[in-house]
Order: structure tokens, then C-alpha cells, then sequence
């Protein structure tokens, strides 16, 4: 029997079909407070793949900010976010709409109902979506992710499968290490379906 | 100067143009452990607002088992969820998509993401959106009521929405009470702006 | 040469083919302050037209206030006017879009920007438009009225429009009277195009 | 602890919030060779359930040479079956983009590439999609089945997700029977998620 | 062998699945002089089809001056017509938008833009289409017909259409009478495909 | 007084407000006996107007053998017909549906149906239209040319039309020559309206 | 306490996460006796955005004339305005449908109800809505407000928002100068919402 | 009597109108374990068409297990598919509806209901379709055909669609051969329909 790492290299030398490049428009929605995004980002660029990120606005005071600044202030805390959040709104909701994937963020600490609107913003406009969030909030999220193409617990399987995607590219080592079996090796051939 | 209650009579002598009565579908999303939605009904029912209210599956524990229930049982809980959130999901679009009006209510105990869901996808579909929610919440909505028609504190408040949109009907006593004063009488006769 | 008259009567035998009635939605825009959308209720009746009627909310106070009456009064008036504003949208979004056809007056003495906002809506909708404005603000409506199907002078047309294009009724008098020649009594046969 | 009957009892004691009764459209799409249609039609008039449901033409040799018979024979096979074809799409793409929900069946025998092509068809409309075939085949139709709110095995299962979609409405008796336990049960309260 | 009126007996025992009736609104577009429209009315009502058939209006003289009528003469031909033709439009595209079914019927002696331009407008919207016009003028019509589903010479064929798409009803004589053959006998079983 | 040529040579100092040029697809449709198509492309290159045209295949005898020479021949003309149609039809609606403006070109000697179908497609989809027809037939066309946005006789106006719309230029003589007064003079300012 | 200028300094070393540029399409819609679009380009210019700048046609003459240029004099006004404004529409709708943002300006001299209604065509297809109008008519374009993401008074605004949305860069002058106080400072952290 | 070599290059001196080159997305579904997508890719490089062309992952094993590779393997065969399948999903579902062009291709071995399913979301999208499979399988595929503009038998007659669709070029050697005459010589000038 052939090595898992030996099997993802013949695996490799069969891709995906795709004469001329196409560049990939990446939504990056939700979670302000973490690095997602950079780990997104290095992975991306290390992979030199054909992928276009955008995100909304991540600098949290300018984005409450940004309506009193430029419109001025207003006396109470729900017109004062109306504006802003108006503001911001043609932001995401532009790049959302134009992008080919849409991917958000869940954390823990916080409610981010933002981040689920997007979500639903996409899902209903068709968009593929990926999600990403540590596996404790799962039952929370059962909705979202039945929407969801991908649920990634990691932002490396993001770029996973961002690259698997646009270049049928499988990384060398599976998440399930080397416990992984192919399905055709555990189950047979013929489609078994126990 | 007229009473504020003298002022509602003659108001109501002058009502929208409708030749004939519409159904207006309205879909209440979100916030499953409060009455709300019993609040809401009897409102619609004593006003005799032509109106079809609908809502989710509103039993957490049949919502969550309903899959498992008729498809078989999962191992693993991401499993187990996303076969009833699918089943789940089949009701809830339809009569999201039908609505012409959906109501969003959120609660400060639960994170109710699918609320959120539910408010991204009715926003991107056009829907006219009204939200429900205590006022200290305000501010972490601040994205999801920037697409909202109306953000209500309490659920009277939509009813008497619903009675205005579709009756011209206003509540004879403001939500300010003896303090109101109509903005004509306020600023003058004009369109003062200050 | 058989009498104007006698054309017409002549004429109503062929009728337009239908086997069986269908409500017409007509949505009634803009011009609140004079009787237009009863002359053409009036004018409905009397000719028995299968036509569902619908309009905004037509008592310009409560449409200045009713935000501020159910949600609470706003100490600066374009926050006052927003709350309302985005409460009456609910209904005129709703009926502009569900409505077959839609027709917007336009009077002399006031701006009206929502009637023309509701007209470019209509239009970029693809639903047909009727306008319906004294001829001395024509060319101010130049842009408007060409995205218009029928532009009239006053309601009596209107209804004169609903009835010849629901059920091919014309009126017995013509807008110029016995001056009035068919068209090919005046070009003769085959289509000369002078 | 509570017997399962006995759980259900209790949970169905709180459903479905709908103040009156829509009409369900529902489309049964693919194999004609078996009785699945008619167990769903008898579950669904068993349970009154407020659903109208519809299929394709279903008499195969009809299918075949409708169009021969109304518009003539033709020498070719593939102009024949051209012919054919072309009128039962007028039934089938009608019905199908009227549905709110589309239930495509499979079996082992026949390729139904009509099916597959309908199941296909209703996914770019956004239709919630539910199939039907026997477990064996289920590899095969993996591609389909992603596109699936709900994948069963029995014509049962599609009456069972119809009533509690439609009315809340669960199976006494679960699918696993007694070994069933509410996943709540299982794992205890607080989402865990092992 | 059987004959083939026992063949039809036979077939017509097994017809399209349809616990309801829905009716299928049909619009007859085409040709005005002759009497193709009431063949297909009078054929629906023998059937008793569940159908609403309806048409543009068919007075070519007031389709001429409707416009002139009732929103006064024009001294050009253009803008006299236009008038007309912009009036006729909110009838044609209302009802062609809202048809289940498009027939256009085409004529040897008038050429019938208006026609063709409503087969173009009705294949835009994704419409099942069915033309109707002598075999002599097929080559003509050769883009039009290609997206067409059923090309018919007579209108007893577009009646036989409806019966067929609509309850699975099959005439009981066949275009070519007696020398109609059903695929199954000429082929044989198993899908030949000489 | 100015004469005409002064008053253009001021008008083209003030120009469309465009900080970028933008490729204007124009797909040209209709008849093919004519060289209208060299005229317009002659015209745009003068001007050097940033415009991209398309049309179908322009060669008669290959649109109606390419299905035949590349699939292989059918007996009767129907079908013969269909398998070109078809495969026009890819390069025709794919080039139509993506074009800013659609010019449809008609002449007297042709029915030119597909000319009308292309028009009545190009409606439904809501794009810019512009007719090119000899004057004489306007009474037949009056249908297609009520939903153009401009109807030309000569290939040279569809050119100062594309020139006027991309970039405001106006040719330095008008249509009617010496004979043109601006509106503004002939009526005076402050919008008249005899 | 930092100062107003520092906290902008600060703020602005957080930016929007975006890989690589995008051109953002932005139509100026409205008033053409003013030099607001020119302050819009100059600002745009200055701060290098990535913005393509396209508007109607800017010449009021050439706009009421272009017609009976291009097409030939008409007799009556309403005839002479609607072949000038129909020719227009190619350009306004064309721009205003494939731009990511749409800017519609108001004065207060003139109706400008072509203004108004691009604002409502511009909503009816989702696009995100910028006004900009003096304080002074604000009541008057409350509907319109309504369906607008920002409402500026002055053309610098504009280019300030712009800014903001592309590349999170804010001025770093607040409106309200030194007046303005960051909500967060304000009220303190843990959104609190008096 | 011209050879058909010569008429062929006769034929070719006449091309299709088009200014400038469009790049044309093609989108190669179905059939995986034969070389059809290399026979297209050579063709269309060796003829030099302007072609992007696309495709699913065709590595048969990693399309299985991307799933479980990326995201961790599942007990159950339905889960494992699962995973895979909607991460297949991203990019099929994104190359498709980006695509001018969409080819499905079917083989005698295999259910390939993936590829059907594919045929009907791209008619359900309104793609071009152009099918390829042996003609013995043509009766099973009739449904999947009639939603088809081309049906080919050999991957070389898609190049040559796409030669001619995109710039009008044909085949030097017909299907027949020899035996192809032009429909105008065998049948006449004039547009016999025998």
C-alpha cells in the first residue's frame, strides 16, 4: 500500500482542467478581533493563488465613527450608528455582492450578528459560502452553516480550500494526519455505502 | 390648540385609498422563548388586520431532533444538526420568500444568529424589514437595523405599525403620551429644518 | 361617411379577447392635495372595471408623523422625517411593486420628488406607467414622461386608458370631438406615412 | 426519564405558529416505473395536509409519442423523440417553476437523466429540493444530493418531512424506533459538541 | 396488434398525476384577421381545459387610434401611431408577462412584426412557446420556431397541445390517421436509435 | 442671431462629464442584404468612437447549412432549419444579452422576423434599442418602435446617435439643415408649451 | 485625553483590508447649473481614488435638442422632448445600471424631478444611494432620503465618504472640528445606549 | 455545378461582423474518465479561437476525498461524500453560471447524473448547451437534448461549433462528405418546404 504522503503526490500530477486563469474575488466577513484575516491573507499569497481578499471596513472605531466625522455628530447612540452603519453598508454590501466566494468568521466572545447577516445576504444572492469558527459554537451556528458550502475550524483550511478549489490542489498532509485512509482504499471499489 | 386625543379623531377621518383588501404575509423570525409572537397575533386579531401571520417551527426540541426523528440518527453532533437545520430550512425560506413583510426579534440572552440569518437574507431579497429588540442591544445591530424599515422595543409597536401600513390607523395614545406634539405644530407651517 | 358616433358604436362590437376577468392592481402615486384618485375611483365604478385600487397613505400629517407617534419623537427633523418616511415605504414599496400598472400625478405647485422617485422605481421595475400632469410642466417631465406608456391631462383619461386597455372600451367622445378622422379615413388604406 | 411515545406527545403539544392555511405545491419529478408517487399522495390525503402535488406526465409511451401524434411522425429517432420531449417540457418546466418544493426520486434500474436534469434545474431556481432512492445508489448521486435539503429512502420520509415542514407535525415512532434519544438527552444541555 | 383508437383507449387510462387543478393562463398573440382564436376558444371550451385564454386587443382600427382618441389627434403618422402602440403596450406586455403559455400565430399575407416581436419578448422571459402558421412560411420563421417548443400548422393542434400538456389527453385519431406506428412497435424495445 | 454652425461649435464646448472611457458594445441585428453594418462601422471609426460592434454570422448560405455541414443533413426542410437555428442562436442571444445597445435594421423587401424577435428579446431584457427602417414601413413596425428609445431611417443617424450618447458630439449639421431653431429660440425660455 | 487630530492619526494606521484595487464606477445624477460635479472630480483626483466619474449628458441645449438634430424637428414640444429625452435615456440608464454607486444632486431652484427619479431607479435595482442637497429641502426629499445610504450637504462630503468606503481613509477634520468626541469616549465603553 | 470544396471557400470569404475580439467562456461538464476535454483544448488551440475553457475537478479520487482530506474524514459514506461533494460544488457552480457556453458530456458507462444535473442548472440559467454522447444513448438523453442548441456525437463537431459560432468559420469537409448539397441548391431558391 502506497504512503498517504506518496498518494497525495500522484494525486497532484492530475488537476483540475482550466486553460487561462480566472481571478477568484474573496468576501472576508465577520470576526474584527482576531488575525483571521492575515493567516487568510499569507496563506494566499504563499500559494500564489489567483485570488482577489476584500473585507468591510476593520478599524472598529472609525466604522462607529465614520457617519459623525464626515455628516456630524447626533445626539443619541442609535442615529449616530445609523449613519455609520449606512455608511459601511456600501462598502460590504458592494464587494459582498461582486464577490465569487463569501467567507465569515464566527468567534466566541462576541454576537457578531453582522457577520450572520452577511451570511444570509450572501446565501439568498446564491453566493458559496464558507464559515469559520472554533467547533464549540457549532450548535449555535447550525442555520449558518446549513447554508454553507465549507465549516472550517481553521483559517489554514480556508486556503485549503481556496486552492483545492480554483487549483485542485489537496495539501500534503490531511487534517486526520496519517490516520487518513481514501475512501475507495477503506470502503472498496463499486461505491459501497455501509 | 387641539388635544393630542382630538387631534388622533380627526386624523383618522382622512385614511389611505384601498379599493379592496390585500393579505398582507407577514413571517415573524427569531426569538423562539418569549411570547412575542402571541402578542403580535392577538394584536392582529383585535385590530382584524388582514394580515397571515407565519414563523418557523417554534418547538427548539422538535427543531432540533426533527431530522434525526424521520432520516435516522448521526453520531456526531454537526451531523445531527445539519440534517434538521436543513429539514428546518425548507420551511422557513418559502415562507420568508413569500412574506411581504418579515419581522426580526432579537433577545439579550441568546446569540440567535439565525435571526440575524434570517434578517441578511430578507434584506437581500428586498423584503421590508422590521426588527424587535430591547434598546440596550441597540448598538451591536447596529448593521442589521441600518436595514430595517422600522426598529420597534416592543411587539405593540409592530402591531400598530401593521395597522398603519396597511390601514392608515394610528394609536390614539403616542408613544410619548400628553408630550406629543405634531412636527407642523412644532416647527410651523413650511418645512423649517433646524 | 358614417358619423364619429356611429364609428364608435360600430367600433365597441369587436372586442378585445378574453375568456375570463382578471383584477387589474393599480397603484395611484403621488398629488395629495387634490381629488385626482377619486375622479378616477368614481370613473372605476361606473364602468364596472375589474380594478383593485391602492395608494400611499394620503393624510400628509400622519404621514409626517407617524414614526414619531409610534416609536417616539425625534429632537431633530430629519431624523423625525426618516422615521416616517421609512414607515410609509413599507407600503408604498409593497403595492408600487405587486401593483399591474402605476400611475403618478404630478400639480403644479409642488415639488413632489417622491412621485417622480416612485416613477423611476415603477420604471425600473418594467412596470407600464401612466403620468398624469397639467401640459404647462411638461417639459420638466420631459425625462419622466419618457419612460411612460400614456401621459394624460386629467383623471377622466386615465380611466379611459384602464377601460380600452382592460376591456377595449373608448369613449364615445373622442378628446377633439367631431374633429376627430380615423386614421385611415384621413391616410386612406396602406399605410401611407405622410 | 420519559418514553419516546410519551416525548412525543409532549412536543407536539407546541407547533407550528400559522394563523391560516397555505397551499403547499409540491413536484414529484423522476421514475414512473414505481408506485412512489401514489404512497405519497395517500400519505399526504391520510394526514390532510394542505398540499396540491404534481408530476410529469406519467404514461411513458404518451410521453414518448405525444408529438408524433399531434404534429406528425418523423423517419428519425432523435427528431421523434425531438418532438416529444419538447412538449412535455411545457408541462414539466411549468409545474416545476411553480412548486415550492421539488421532490426528485431515483432508482437503481434506469439512468433518469431527466431526473438528474430536473433536480438540476430546480437548484438554479433556488427551489428547496428534496430526493428520494435507495441507499445503494447514494455515491452515484452525490453531486445531487449536496443540492438536497433532505435525502430519503422511502416515499414515507417524504410525507413525514412534508407534515412537519408544513404543520410541525413528527412521526410517532421514530426512524431508529427505540433506540431514539432527543439529542439534548444525549449530550445534556449547554451545546456540547463531542 | 392492436388498432391504434384501442391503443389510445388504453394509454388514456394512465394519465399526468394532478391532485388539483391549477389553471394555465394562455395569451394568443398574432395574427388578427382570421379566426384562429376562437378554433383554440371553442376547442378549450369542448375540452373544458382548465384555461384562461387571452389576447391583445383585436379592433386593428381602434388599436390604430386608441391613442388619438382618447389623448387627441397628432398631426404625423409616427406620433399618432406611437400613441397607440404605447397603450396597446401595457395591455400585450401585462398579459403576455403573466402567461403560462405564449401562442403566436403567423400568416402568409401580413408580415406581423408585432408578432414576432412578442415570440422575442415571451423567449426573453423563459416562456413556453407554441407557434402556429402554414408549413409554406416555416423556412421564414426558421429563428423564431427554434425557440419555440411546439411548432403547430392548425389551430385544433394547439388545443391537442393544451389537452395534452394540461390533463394527458391524447386525440383519439393521430396527425397521419392510420399509418401512425408508436415508436416502441416501429423500433422495437430497448431504445434503437437507427 | 447666431447662425446654426456658430451655435454648434458652442455646444460642443460643454461635453459629457465622463473622467474614463468606457467600450460600448452594440450588437447590430437584422437584415443582412444591405451594407447598413459597414456604413455604422465606417462611422464609428471616423469618429472614433470607443465602441465594440457584433452581429450574427452574416453569411446567409452558412446560417442556414452550419447545422447540416457539421452535424450531418436532414431530410425535410423543418428540420434541416432547426439544427441552424439552433446553433445561430448560441452566437445570437449570447452576443444580444451582453450588449449595452441593440440597433435593428429593417428593409422593405424582407419579412425578417427574426429581426422583430431579436427586437421583442432584446425588450424583454430591457436594453436601449435603436430601429433602422425606411419611413415607409413605420406603420407596420409601430409595435417594435414603441418600445425603441430611437428610430432612424439612415445608417448615419445610428452613428450620431452612438457619437451623441458616448460622448455628447452632435453633428455640425442637423437633419433639417438651415430650417433647425433650437427650441429654446423657436419658443423662447421658460418652457412653453404650445 | 488624546486630541481629535492624534486619535485621526492614530485611527487611520488600521485600514481596510483590501489586496488589490478596484474600480469603483460612480454616477452623478441631477443638477447641471452648479460646479458640484467638478469639486467631485477635483477631490477624487487629489486623493487618487479609484474611481471612474460618469454622468448625463452635461449641456442642457444639446440634451432638449439632440433629437431633432440627429432625427428631425417636431412640431409640438412634447413631440420635440420626448425624441430628445428618449435619446438621452441610452446614456443615463446604461451609466446609471452598471454603476457600483449612484450620487444624485438637488438644488433648490428648479424641480429637477429627473433627479428624483434616477434616485428611485437607482433604488428599485439595489444600488447604494448618495444624496446631496442643502439642509433647506431636506423635508421635501424625505421619501427619497429614505432610501438613501448618506445624505450630504456639501459636494466635499461626498468625495469624503468616497474615500472612506474604498480606502477607510476619514478627514481628518471632523465636521463638528474640535467639537467632536469619539461615541466610545463619549459614553464610554460596553455600548451603552442613553 | 461548384464542388463543395470550392463552395466552402466561397462561403468563407464571408465572415461574421465583429470590430473586436470577444473572449468566449466555455464550461466542459460531465465525463471524466475519457480524453473528450483534450480533443476541445487541442482544437481549439490548433484553430486559435478565442476560448477560455473550464471545467470540475476531473481528478476522480480527489474530488472524493477533498472533503475529508481539508476537513477531517467522516464514519458514514453519505457524510464523507458529502463534504467532498459541496467543496466540488464552489467551483462547479461558479465556472457554470460564469460561462458563455456550457457542454455536457455523457458515456455509455456511467449514470453521470452529476452531468445531467449540470444540463439542467444551466438551463434553468439559460446557458447555450451544447450535449456530446454516442447516438445509441440519444433516447435516454431526450429530455437533457431538447433543452440543447447542439448535440453532438464527436468532440470535434464542438470545435467546429465553436469555430463557427464564434467567428463563422466551417468546416472544410462536411459530415457527409460528398454527399452534402446545399439546402438552397437541393430544394431551389425561394424557400420550398417539401
Amino acid at each position: 500500500m502506497l504512503s498517504n504522503t506518496l498518494r497525495q503526490i500522484q494525486r497532484q500530477s492530475v488537476r483540475a482542467f482550466s486553460s487561462e486563469t480566472k481571478i477568484w474575488n474573496v468576501y472576508l466577513s465577520g470576526e474584527i478581533h482576531s488575525d483571521w484575516r492575515n493567516v487568510i491573507a499569507e496563506g494566499v499569497q504563499k500559494k500564489n493563488l489567483p485570488v482577489r481578499l476584500s473585507s468591510p471596513n476593520l478599524n472598529h472605531e472609525d466604522s462607529d465613527d465614520c457617519g459623525a466625522i464626515i455628516l456630524g455628530m447626533q445626539e443619541e447612540r442609535p442615529n449616530w450608528d445609523r449613519l455609520g452603519a449606512k455608511m459601511n453598508d456600501i462598502r460590504t454590501k458592494t464587494l459582498l455582492s461582486q464577490a465569487d466566494i463569501v467567507v465569515v468568521c464566527f468567534g466566541e466572545k462576541y454576537r457578531q450578528w453582522n457577520a450572520a447577516f452577511d451570511a444570509g445576504y450572501a446565501a439568498a444572492l446564491g453566493k458559496p459560502l464558507i464559515t469559520l469558527h472554533p467547533p464549540e459554537i457549532s450548535h449555535m451556528l447550525k442555520e449558518v452553516n446549513a447554508s454553507a458550502n465549507v465549516v472550517c475550524e481553521e483559517p489554514e483550511q480556508v486556503v485549503q480550500t481556496l486552492a483545492y478549489v480554483i487549483l485542485g490542489e489537496l495539501p500534503s498532509t490531511p487534517k486526520d494526519g496519517d490516520r487518513f485512509i481514501p475512501i475507495a482504499d477503506r470502503l472498496g471499489k463499486g461505491n459501497p455505502n455501509p
